[in-house]
């Protein structure tokens, strides 16, 4: 039964203060807890052009490329009625993060800030959401624009994007407004 | 060292087919992975005026209610810098949701469709986002309006609501345009 699942071996890649996720200056870290609480399932992945995070756009508005998201073909009726949305949510996991900082000094900005400020794959759980506009739908697989993540990224959740409840054109991050990227 | 943590056994809540969550006609349920690929921490809880599912409001936005969000004080100096954000991304888990649905038929649409092209708390990944108003926060506790989950949900991940790439005012939903809810 599948709720007896076990979840497998966290990657390697995800151990705090490796390689290139050592920590900066400001940067702080916690402890984290001792037992994960529930467990996930990949269900496909995203197909994108970008093999390196240096090669990744800054953010899928600033990419025309048409990226594919496979999913497992066990889920495929799942996509049913979603051809007739516009944008959809992918939820997906950064599987290359660290996810026991609180306070994190990204390259690209001057000051620290609190990892829940920030948009950054390093937090507790590292699961990423980003709207994409979709082309279509064939079989299993998605064509969409919009994204800005690695090729290969595993996939967590497809959700039909409601502009009566997501889209708030008004709001604003205070400590955002002055910075460059 | 936190990488070797265990995923604790799943809520027999979520077990599937069980009370209230027996398959209602048209719909249809596949078989789980073996195994989970990743797991979760909470990281804290929502607290809400909902003790019951038919006690919440149909979305967040017909609510005024003013709700907390009690973030784990492990993880409080994460916070800083939100308190410049209007808007706050709150992903939550949905721990009374079963897991194996493909099609779903919820009770107040007429038609079955794909679990991808509905926000049902049933999923592969019962991971919900909503959008909150941010009023405050005060140590490891947000004050929001516009949420509409019930009380003590567990918390996944709070993110700033970036307008220039989450609003997408003109997307449709086109299986949805001619519903009543």
């Amino acid at each position: 039964m599948a709720d007896a699942a076990k979840a497998s071996e966290p990657s390697q890649k995800s151990a705090p203060g490796e390689g290139s996720y050592a920590l900066r200056a400001g940067e702080v870290a916690v402890e984290l807890p001792a037992q994960f609480d529930v467990s996930l399932y990949f269900i496909g992945r995203i197909r994108t052009p970008w093999q390196r995070r240096e090669e990744c756009p800054k953010n899928g508005g600033e990419s025309d490329a048409v990226c594919t998201v496979e999913l497992d073909p066990r889920w495929a009726e799942g996509l049913s009625g979603l051809e007739t949305t516009s944008h959809v949510w992918l939820l997906y996991w950064m599987d290359q993060a660290r996810r026991d900082l609180v306070l994190q000094s990204p390259r690209h900005y001057a000051e620290q800030r609190g990892t829940f400020a920030l948009r950054s794959p390093v937090r507790p759980n590292p699961i990423a959401m980003a709207v994409a506009r979709l082309l279509r739908i064939e079989g299993a697989t998605l064509s969409v624009v919009g994204l800005d993540c690695l090729d290969n990224t595993p996939l967590l959740d497809i959700k039909p994007y409601f502009a009566s409840t997501d889209a708030i054109p008004d709001a604003s991050v205070g400590w955002h407004a002055g910075c460059k990227r």
